[in-house]
């Protein structure tokens, strides 16, 4: 068996790159890793990578974490600037027994002295989208905080192990060195070989508050099925959050077990990819639905046919 | 009823300082401010704040973080260099719905702007160190890092409120920009004020695998008393981690349930501190016991007198 969930369709070709390498025995790691370089370099996903919207600042800085479900190991890369992808840094620090979490300039001077690629991060796309809200805001009191899409992908591979990885341009027009869940363990993701794994997307801020990711695994862990361990995990706490905070976050999560079961739970009308040794490549939509339960449904083409005129639209 | 406990015998001062706070209808938030600040502001801890031991390069990298524990609402800071006290910023960034963890250069200049009291924090003895630890690298092989002793404490009011607080310097000679466990919520510290509160000190980068502070308290809102969520909770991801890692780094936790009751759980040695409504102030001594146990004994008068001599003894 192999199988990989991604939060969100942007995932979707990344999946189809890494598919092919898990169908020829090829490992997790890699399998992340390919995925989310897919959309770190893809120019009209504007939450991750080349093209991700800048900060307050104009400055596209960057978070991204790798997790090996087999030994736990955990490499995080938080406020990464001009790098070309952040989760290959996040990937190589998951390697070293100290010093694996690294922020700001730390960050980014490790990786221009490992030798990765160097780029400007900020698209001509990128820079005129972050000018035009920069005018609203001048003129308007709207809060400028949106677009918090990370990309979390979950893979198992053919020798049943899996791994994790996420990588996030933060918060448009974030404050300098803001950091939200995805570089996080156990908030933006967690896996472990021998039960599954589980990433999320949406407000960082909130989502640190629950530890979700971290939760799915550890459900699933007690003999949940992976639906019902995502159900559990998300739809509680952010009832409790509402509770006891007032208001909540956007935040979804997808989940996958050492099987190649997945699942996915959100407060949110949310996407996300899917392709598994037992089934086609697809997209689908994921709603809240009554009881602490998700609806989850194949995306419609009338929908594929919006988003890809939305990403490309004129600013 | 009223409590605080707090990671190691460094923290006992600070206890007092918010033991009288708290004694007079205190809140919990400003006791974790007060007692964490005690440690940041006292020279001769080298692991917290002023006196703190540098990074490789010789500069002093802090990371904090507090926790409401009525609303979850978390603030915090890493790899913040030139502010007094880390923990106040921390607190100040909870009150932030968006942007409420900063790392590097952005959380210090959030600190500065935000009028927070500037100071250079490192020692002549903490340089002294340092240089001595660079000579003795130059001429042997040894691993440099040591001294991931983190402050972390839990209180409890006497309106039933809890909250959280970690500060951290972090691994001596640590690499610019590495972050540890001290400000990631679940891993570093987790409070409920309907539940209880948990903090960590040891190698952040293990601790951050296992989310231990989530899940001692996690275990606590189960039912579980405090001292077997704790044993529960550490011991087994001791025993897992090193299964599948191959090795263990130190850790060690604290926790405080809703009514004050308290409990410990390390795989090493280790100093903490208590003071409840009920008992007197005390600094009691912990070892992991056998079969997943905890033995925690009073400090003697002779360990106590070894360790201030160590502390200040000449470099």
């Amino acid at each position: 068996m192999w199988g990989m969930i991604a939060t969100w369709r942007m995932a979707y070709e990344g999946i189809l790159a890494a598919k092919e390498q898990l169908e020829i025995n090829g490992t997790c790691g890699d399998a992340v890793e390919t995925s989310i370089r897919w959309v770190e370099d893809y120019p009209f996903y504007k939450s991750v990578g080349y093209g991700g919207l800048p900060n307050e600042r104009g400055i596209v800085e960057m978070d991204a974490a790798f997790m090996d479900g087999n030994t736990f190991k955990i490499g995080a890369v938080a406020g990464i600037v001009d790098i070309t992808n952040p989760i290959s840094v996040a990937r190589k620090l998951s390697e070293e027994r100290f010093n694996s979490f690294r922020v700001g300039e730390g960050a980014t001077e490790y990786a221009m002295l490992a030798g990765f690629e160097r780029k400007n991060m900020l698209t001509d796309r990128a820079k005129k989208i972050w000018e035009k809200r920069l005018r609203e805001m001048a003129r308007t009191n709207i809060s400028p905080y949106d677009g918090h899409d990370t990309v979390g992908v979950i893979s198992l591979d053919m020798h049943q192990e899996m791994a994790a990885g996420t990588s996030s341009s933060g918060l448009f027009m974030k404050k300098h060195g803001r950091v939200g869940d995805s570089p996080l363990a156990g908030s933006g993701f967690y896996v472990d070989s021998q039960i599954g794994g589980a990433v999320a997307t949406g407000l960082g801020e909130d989502l640190m508050k629950g530890c979700l990711s971290y939760e799915i695994v550890r459900l699933m862990g007690e003999g949940l099925e992976v639906q019902q361990a995502c159900d559990r995990a998300v739809y509680p706490f952010n009832d409790l959050l509402k509770q006891r905070a007032g208001k909540v976050g956007a935040f979804s999560l997808v989940a996958m077990d050492k099987d190649g079961n997945w699942g996915a739970a959100t407060n949110v009308e949310f996407t996300f990819s899917v392709a598994t040794a037992n089934e086609q490549p697809a997209i689908y939509l994921a709603n809240p639905g009554p009881n602490h339960t998700t609806i989850i449904q194949p995306i419609t083409q009338e929908w594929l046919d919006a988003y890809e005129k939305r990403i490309q639209a004129p600013v």
